[in-house]
């Protein structure tokens, strides 16, 4: 790694500020704005989200995403009530145990083959309903696109939504990559959301270009008024909240959200395309921005000498390739040139 | 309250970013970082915490103030210890009951006059050491300067962690807004924090100018291996911390924290200049960027028609007036008028 | 204290299984039963709570009376909700921060004369009703008799659940020692909890004569879905549920509860009566069964030599003296004795 | 089931009080003992636990076995800390959350084939030490016998130990049943604990024959401290504690304990020789006392309508079927017959 500016493909949480949206930081500055979210971009981004998620939906500005996720999933269950996740859910692997922590949240988890539910899936944790000597099942929580970079289709989502309604849970989608899903699927992003039954999403933002800022989306208006009052108590309310709000304006106001996303997915199906067919590699097809490769470890720790990036499961030696939306082909090209140098080695 | 740009006396947080900070965040946006802090500016800001705080000082940055407080206090505490406060303590009476909630805390609350304790005042909380039927006290915590606008001089924080240490308890310092306090003093940071044996401060960024940035300090060697854990599982860890990091940077390196402060609380002189000897107004001098007058409901009433601002005290009729690092004096000129053209009628 | 068979003044629970309770744990030992409270001695308790509480309340037995406070102020609460209560309450100075730290409850505290609240004391904490940075008040805790054994009246009862009620508040009576209160009162059980509108008691066995065996009462309908599921991950559902069930009934289906509180009661008053007069002693006459009187501490320490009790308040030297089911007349003209030679000299 | 005395074969914690222990509760009642285990009898606890666990066994007497688990757990974690566990663990399935929701524990699942941990299975769990995205693993809990009725051996529960140190991880042992897998071992109670290395056991008296009285027993002196803390917060501090204490006295004293777990096993024994050859029954031998058949679904509701017992798995049919201090030879023979005779049609 280069002392000076440099680009790689360890996580689209690495890449800075799209320039639109750090425009739009400095645009909104001068003058006081009222703190805690009564402040004018707040209401605007809330005429935003409407656009995006129809008119009952509500937003709630928050830092992170694991702050988002953990405030909704409070918000959706009592004390006693339990969150039904894939065993690879960031949730259950990368929060460090926040849900179980802040929240007291009871995570039943499910092996997936590819870190999607189903409602098959679902029914080995939702159960014992009434029995008060397990967590009760109340919400099924899906992420879209998957930690492991695959996608939901959005009769995959439906059939989830339905599933967990018809037994009396809610679902709620953690959307830290909300927008690869919707440019991979080709949809709006209420077309999996809220026109398929989804009650809160986690909508991100970070990731997709971004300086920080995410928002609970609250899509089932049983749940709006639980919101504020979790937000708070979980340490997600920012003072300076119009600075958090701008930024998802600048995002989904117009398609800058959808931009950026096509952009990361197109790069990852590039990089796909360069590596697909080298010896040593064993890769599937990119869903959203993510490659999950499969790599001997000695190739992998050469290649880490001179770019960052995760092993994602030792035992196997898979590795995290992932596209951000400042990727560029030369890049891609680089980075291709470089695993091909090592396995030809 | 006017639809364009306008300021007011509500609170230090309705104003935005100072110049400074939003022009380092643009400088540093280029290419990748790591992220979670891994980061080269984390890395600048660790260098300047130190030089502010001491050799031993340890910076982790957080979203917000109550972030802060919290998982400071969290690294302090095991699961049964308790905190001493004043029950005018932001953690007490602002934060949505974040500690008793995300953490567990139990705060033990004591009646201050001014929103100051003293040793004296502490010993009205801190016993019961042993008995396993009272929450453990052991931590003191105080704020500087104080939810009143008051400012604990050296030898008063000297006094309370002497205090706090002879009893087997930290000290913990709220400095939402500790760079009014220092300019208050005329002193460094460190010279009623490390210097006086604090063991950790939670350092403000946000109230004096940056965008939203904070950073428990840790100033005890033995309370940093916590950190790491409880500001995740706390939801505090930003993905792009470069961004948080730098604002404080851009703030700590040089003088720009004492410059706004020094500004901010001029100006709440000014204000009180103003308006000391307007009848019908009762207020003492501010020892930091705030002012505390009692009035007359009815003309409280009539003035938030046109300036908002917070009462303090229903019972008594106080209002708090803050002055921000973006006050000017035809603000307070402007405002002086209005409170006098008010008491005229 | 000697090596064998002795009673004191320390507490009510040092005394300790009443004969008739005793029996009836062997008389219903036989045989299987249901476990976890499927048992017919849990019915049973059910038709006997009716019968003192009315047809509306709900039993649900449990180990001790911090379990039935906490698992039922968790039952009123969401998580972001808080509990009035006297800074003298039993879950504020005596459970360990157990509201706190097993159901993240914040106790707005006021201080009282005497351990009892009014509507004006209230006042002093529930405000802030939609303000999320403030912990939201939603019930008021009071406990009959009080932790400084006064005892509320039918009509403060009333006073208490009519306000808490109109601020749209629950009202929680902590009953550790309602049969003194009820004994004091010369009312039933019912009179002051069930007739003014109080939603829930902590019903106390244990303290008037039980082996261990207290009761959630809830007497509000909208409480009673979640009794069984806080009760449970409260940790305080037990397996053979039927050898506590049959304690409460032993002592609540006839008049085992009011005749061992009437004698507890009485016994304070003989107390009272031996020792009101002695030079020293400043003491006021006894509202349930336990004194509170103010000795000089050199008194106190000699006393202790001889007589478990507990100091109430180290700056006045207030000690409190217990009678219970068991102490006798030749108990209380023993320690009179005791305590007038201690002056003597 | 008839309205009069019976026994079933549903669970031992169905089963009443032994006679001796009983005898012991009533042999000690007079006089007044000091509250919250300051009493003789919990100071002889003491020395019957150093007895059979060695002498730096310190006991702490609770309520239940959840809360025996729960607190002895949070003994050994900080707040951001995990604990392994096998799925079909007692602390994962059937404690309503309650290591989630009271002590925010994070649970670190592993599929067993057999209720029982490995140092391999252990490792699936066990990573990540000092990656603050993941809560950090600390304790590992096992459960002997198991929730499937097997029974680890001493040198299996020393190879988990001796991992679990080499991990810098504390062990944990579940020992609702200890009684039973020490009489299925033949062993003392020490040799597969203190003996090899288990830092705390879960110390169980219910099931066996107590009346309710468990004890979190502390192996490892470094846990001592925090324990009388975790059990009042946690809400498991008997104010008579005097009658859980002789509970336990009177069973490990001498071989009650035993006495009674031999007996459950053996008629375990004779229980699977009596139906392990009927067509449509599938069973292994019992290692402790349950056995764990599967059956048609249609032939196990029919013997559910005159005998109570659970099912344990809906998707294969199996049942448990478990015996207890109290179960007799005619008991298992009746049993044997109604299997048979359904079975026949």
């Amino acid at each position: 790694m280069s002392d000076g500016i440099w680009r790689g493909f360890a996580s689209d949480n690495y890449a800075g500020i799209h320039p639109e949206i750090l425009k739009a930081l400095s645009e909104i500055n001068a003058g006081h704005q009222v703190a805690y979210g009564d402040d004018i971009y707040t209401e605007q981004l809330s005429g935003v989200v409407k656009k995006q998620f129809g008119n009952a939906a509500e937003a709630f500005p928050v830092f992170n995403g694991t702050g988002a996720n953990v405030i909704t999933l409070q918000a959706m269950c009592k004390p006693w009530e339990a969150v039904v996740c894939a065993t690879s859910a960031h949730i259950n692997v990368d929060e460090g145990g926040a849900p179980e922590k802040v929240a007291g949240l009871k995570l039943l988890q499910v092996e997936t083959p590819d870190g999607k539910l189903t409602p098959e899936l679902v029914d080995k944790q939702a159960w014992g309903f009434g029995n008060e000597h397990r967590a009760q099942p109340k919400v099924v929580s899906i992420t879209n696109s998957t930690e492991y970079g695959t996608v939901y289709s959005v009769s995959e989502v439906k059939a989830l939504a339905d599933h967990a309604h018809s037994l009396g849970m809610y679902i709620h989608l953690d959307g830290a990559r909300i927008s690869n899903a919707a440019a991979s699927l080709g949809t709006s992003l209420g077309a999996f959301t809220t026109d398929v039954g989804v009650d809160a999403v986690s909508l991100g933002g970070t990731k997709n270009g971004a300086m920080g800022a995410e928002a609970a989306v609250i899509l089932n208006p049983d749940l709006v008024s639980a919101m504020k009052y979790v937000r708070k108590s979980g340490m997600q309310l920012a003072s300076k909240m119009r600075f958090i709000s701008i930024q998802l304006v600048a995002m989904f106001e117009g398609d800058l959200w959808l931009k950026n996303a096509q952009h990361s997915n197109a790069m990852a199906q590039e990089l796909y395309k360069g590596i697909k067919d080298i010896p040593g590699v064993k890769v599937e097809a990119p869903q959203a921005n993510a490659l999950f490769p499969i790599l001997d470890p000695k190739v992998t720790e050469e290649l880490q000498k001179s770019f960052r990036f995760y092993v994602w499961d030792h035992l196997t030696g898979q590795v995290r390739w992932m596209c951000s939306w400042d990727t560029t082909q030369a890049d891609v090209d680089n980075f291709v040139a470089a695993v091909k140098n090592e396995l030809d080695n």
